[in-house]
């Protein structure tokens, strides 16, 4: 009789309860791919839409699920050296599709350009909680809008643990972080964690604020993953030629373009995701610089609470609730 | 008893007919000022947006009109060389306000800043007919998108004076031109003006036509002065990182940014106007490549039609009636 083992699936599109256990043959890696024995996973916006069936991604069903998994390689497909095994890896989101790549369960086969090694001193957990947020936050501010010394960074969703690891990659850089939080709740906590202004969308007029902030200028850098209504105080927000980087859709509304104020202003609105990083040359800077400043604790994975695997289903629905400042992980 | 000149000014924002003549007082030019005798006026969309209160520019009232005029240099104020006088020169937009110095007259005074003169072998109306449309889409096409050979250019509200100066340049650097208009009456015309391909949105569909054209891979720039709905159209009809420039906002509906679509395709919606190009250090380089393309006849100024300077106002509700493929000039 095989071993089977706990793979994550949903086999209809829906809330967090569409996610099953499915009890499965191990399976065996391919032609350069390797498995992991997987201790910890870290839980993305991303997987909650495409479980949703809203994600840029279709679920083929039954689908698998999941981006990031810190484990150990416990075997390798053809092509790959054996000298992998036994190494503390973490999966990169943005290199393979979810569907048949999808990282939850109790092992994970992946491509091996999908796995990347991080600092030793992390735990699992911090394992888990790299990728996602440092690399998506790289190709926004570093890549795209090349930040520096001195400029204003709008940072919408600044709870998330990508808007957390923006706020820590403006300080890197010498920018100044503006976080925008929805409620007054985060405040003090986001302050703590290193952002320079805070601003509370449900008490603060964001547009007035930001001119206060920037002595008028407004912001050169906009990071936002919500879209919806905010786009246009956003683009009021932001400097002559500035950037606003869009990077996801968490907004239900459809998105207006504000023309006039993108006319008087020659602003860049650039939609942006993960899977342009990691297709291009840049993407093994990036894995380097994230590790550099993981290693000098510059950037520190902040983990917001930890759910066992059996409770993968709570943990999406804890996600949905909004709660969170940082990442939420589960852990095996 | 002191002289006398037409001058045109609105003193209410309204239709073509706010327009009116005044008797002013020939003005003289003021410091870094030069006075032209106007002999061609060149119109533009956004002199008629001005007078309806619709432009990045708010009037003054009452207010001058017109950013495009070619003529002779008759004085010169403080700080100009007088050897200018009796130079032929013509007005560049994006270098001065409408509401004070707005060229529609039988003179005009403007900073020195803004003149430029163009290939002897134009006549007064060519003359007046350069700067907004080759400027314009030298910004756009090769300052911010850096058009190259095999690129494709889709280019909207084509047989605009700005849309077939676009083909024209399109062709010079090697580039593949998509032109659109609405109905089939102006493609023949477009087609013989150098149009590589022309889309009749009345009876194509638009991304499906440049899915053909380009082989599925989408157009890589887009240059659009439209906005609105059209906006989702170009997106689904651009290519994977390719760049949607705005210039304008002739839709009467409001802007959809179509944020799935832009995110699948790491898109860049670029807002753009001349402004940006006449306060950049590109200015002088952008003048220099269009006389050069002007004296080599590879850019040829298209005069629709001619009104004379007392039929200004019919000038502007004949532009309002979108039956023109290229410039509609004033003369004096």
């Amino acid at each position: 009789m095989s071993k089977t083992v706990k793979i994550v699936r949903f086999h209809k599109t829906g809330p967090a309860e569409v996610l099953e256990f499915d009890e499965l043959p191990l399976p065996e890696p391919g032609a350069s791919e390797v498995r992991i024995s997987v201790k910890a996973l870290g839980l993305n916006r991303a997987e909650v839409m495409f479980r949703n069936g809203q994600y840029l991604e279709t679920p083929v069903l039954p689908a698998k699920n999941g981006y990031e998994a810190a484990g150990v390689i416990d075997a390798v497909g053809e092509g790959v050296d054996s000298s992998w095994v036994g190494k503390t890896v973490s999966t990169v989101p943005g290199t393979f599709k979810l569907s048949n790549h999808g990282v939850y369960g109790e092992v994970a086969v992946v491509p091996l350009k999908a796995i990347a090694e991080y600092p030793a001193s992390l735990s699992y957990e911090e394992g888990a909680s790299i990728w996602m947020q440092y690399l998506t936050a790289y190709g926004a501010l570093i890549w795209l809008a090349k930040i520096s010394k001195g400029d204003f960074v709008i940072i919408t969703a600044a709870s998330s643990s990508v808007g957390i690891a923006a706020i820590e990659m403006a300080k890197v850089e010498g920018a100044i972080s503006i976080a925008v939080t929805r409620t007054a709740a985060k405040k003090n906590q986001l302050l703590k964690l290193g952002a320079d202004h805070v601003i509370v969308t449900d008490e603060e007029d964001l547009a007035a604020r930001v001119n206060e902030i920037t002595s008028g200028k407004g912001a050169r850098v906009v990071f936002d993953p919500i879209g919806g209504p905010i786009l246009e105080s956003l683009a009021a927000a932001t400097a002559y030629h500035g950037i606003v980087l869009e990077y996801g859709a968490l907004a239900a509304e459809a998105t207006p373009y504000p023309l006039f104020t993108a006319l008087s202003k020659g602003l860049t609105v650039r939609a942006y995701t993960l899977f342009e990083l990691t297709a291009d040359a840049v993407f093994s800077k990036a894995k380097q610089y994230v590790c550099e400043h993981l290693a000098s604790r510059a950037f520190r994975p902040l983990i917001d609470k930890t759910f066992p695997f059996a409770e993968i289903v709570a943990a999406h629905r804890y996600m949905e609730s909004n709660a969170q400042v940082g990442k939420i992980v589960v852990t095996l």
